[in-house]
């Protein structure tokens, strides 16, 4: 069995409106030291695979046709292998 | 300046009616080797703080106050020094 881990998160190009507001509102609570907040998505997949490459390149499709919208978003993720 | 890395993701005892589409999605589409689904949120924030442990016990506040709704997710981060 493999384990994946999926950040994914605005490009930088993209304004995220949310990560705006948490740091305002921050600022507001006296919070002024944050300087920058950004927020993402991530996913933990379990999966069986007959190899790590296997477990990978399956990640990366669910990613680019499911997880991830990559026209404003870009991900990453680890695979690593756990015991079943 | 630090950076906070945060997680958060519902308790186990919630059900997470997103995980459980993905899941069921991925399986219709023939990918029936993905055992668990988790989704989650993560955030990173950049502070300024006098030592590793003031801007955990920030973070710490920040979590409980704003990002988690702590009746229903929980959250965990790591704390690392980074050069401005």
């Amino acid at each position: 069995m493999f384990k994946a881990t999926i950040y994914v998160n605005y490009k930088p190009s993209v304004l995220d409106p949310k990560a705006e507001v948490i740091k305002k509102t921050l600022g507001r609570l006296g919070q002024t030291n944050v300087a920058s907040v950004l927020v993402g998505k991530y996913f933990e997949l379990t999966l069986s695979a007959d190899s790590k490459e296997a477990a990978e390149q399956q990640v990366d499709r669910i990613c680019d046709e499911m997880l991830a919208n990559v026209n404003m978003e870009s991900y990453r993720y680890d695979v690593a292998a756990v015991t079943a």
